[in-house]
């Protein structure tokens, strides 16, 4: 059976270069896999996934208006999505179609909440409908496993808010745990 | 690290059983745990947690006002929660803080989508924030995992549309994998 | 695909309960399985799987001598074998065919270590082998993870040596996590 | 509480490519982490771990004779290890130690099972001591997922018996399912 997958991870885990070794190990045995990417998050130049090894592929992009369905996917091994929390739930819907009508493996990597702590829509969806999750571990400052992201400002001040997508100034982003991530609040 | 916990299912898995079994091991070892269970959930009675084993064992009740930042846990060494999606997203984020900012552990248990294939709110929160998520696997009839859920009227057709909620007779709902529960749609 | 599965935990961590959810599981579907026991625990009588929650079931034995690959499993859904942990690396190449050969989905329940430390071999083989692991946790008195065993004498002393499968009374196994197994020996 | 970690995989999945993200991970927070592969394994160099995306970087080494407890590990943040499975089971239960008792993560990476389907004594003890199990997965040729091995002759046709380890031609070893490992036997 063809699945849906989400592997989420904090920021700065490594989801893009796990994304581009299963890219290698499909086509180490002569497998086509197709690579989406958001087409919002230019950090690197538009339409390419970026590993912090070092290693860069282009990718197809996708915005909010992107159709899933509409492509034609040939003989198709699978699927590689990154930034997937910046998907639209009506495309997880569409993914998880593919997979299940067309029996085509995606294998979708991003985030699971912003700096607020509050889920990406498109990462929900995934959450609730893939049918196989993993986390892709890596650690706060702490040395905990960072499962939240804070935000700060020019001066290094924590903003609590604020739109949910800015892309830009990575530097300002920080993985932390959730007791990194409440400290200094009271409950 | 007390963490909050997800252990997400599709329905009839024995989700309930799981939460009993944990309550057990911990009072079996002197230490004291506080169950809970939705208000609106009354299949089995009010405040019941019933095994598909035919087990059972009172537990407090949550709504939608339930404040849980408001309770006193006194030295509670963890709290269990069963039909966890029907958390708002601020309740989830209460258990968040209790599990980080008190350090005590919150194991809840509960579906991630309903009959249309759209998340709980409260899942996708909790699939969002928790720091340890896994799936109680179950079968489909035609023995793949199911994930998803259908539902039907009276007369045994499938319903595609209605409110998220209808609590009530149970064996108008099943338990699908996403094969069966996309059969006959066209993608 | 059909698998064979492997969940393994320490002692007391309600293993045979999720056993009997899972035969539970497949019955309320028409599906048959079969449940196995090690003839050699005999705690609450031969043939018995009883969980901790006081639900008990007849189960078929087996002894070092059964030979898997002889038996006629008609149109059985899948094989449910509790205490693995007392498969020979035979027996467990037994299972491993029959769900690859036969595609017959073979679910085992067993601990991984002795109260040594050492490895069981029979879990040794289903770890190296199974196509899918889950532990089901259970906590030491510590409130981390219990992962070990110890064992202690009649006057409740930690013994480190003897023999590895010795049935009989459970009160002198304990189920701790590794500091604690590891407390007192300088490393 | 530092952990033993185990990262398991069939061959040619990225496990190196794994440990290395990892690596990076720790130092871009200024942490300080140390890197071991097995002596044996010199079909990049000795005492290098080589990625199949072409990164590459020094690792100490370690022969059947090597004493991690022997060693001096200042304020390492954590211990990667890879070719685990050529660790003796003493080896391992010293790295168990170092990870509980010194509480030093330890992060290790390797296969599960050889050409003939046994499994290497050092994965058996990891799988049975780790308190952290995963997967890293990668698939077969047909499509499934690969966990275990095949090996051929230098004619390209399989063999099932000869020596656990044999360092060498890469080309003559292939990941595959247990279904096509099984294919052509009778059981």
């Amino acid at each position: 059976m063809a699945k849906l997958f989400y592997r989420y991870a904090a920021m700065n885990s490594g989801k893009s270069t796990m994304l581009l070794q299963i890219a290698h190990n499909y086509e180490a045995m002569g497998k086509q896999v197709r690579l989406f990417t958001a087409a919002i998050d230019d950090r690197y130049g538009r339409g390419k996934i970026t590993s912090r090894l070092d290693i860069q592929r282009d990718a197809d992009t996708f915005d909010a208006e992107h159709d899933f369905l509409a492509g034609d996917y040939g003989d198709l091994a699978c699927i590689l999505l990154d930034e997937a929390q910046f998907l639209t739930p009506q495309q997880v819907r569409q993914l998880h179609r593919l997979a299940h009508s067309r029996k085509l493996p995606v294998i979708c990597f991003g985030l699971r909440s912003d700096f607020r702590g509050e889920p990406f829509p498109g990462a929900a969806w995934l959450l609730a409908l893939a049918e196989d999750i993993e986390e892709i571990k890596t650690i706060c400052t702490c040395g905990r496993k960072a499962t939240m992201h804070i935000r700060t400002d020019a001066a290094g001040r924590r903003l609590h808010h604020g739109p949910q997508v800015e892309i830009g100034d990575e530097s300002r982003y920080h993985a932390v745990c959730a007791e990194c991530f409440y400290a200094g609040e009271s409950a």
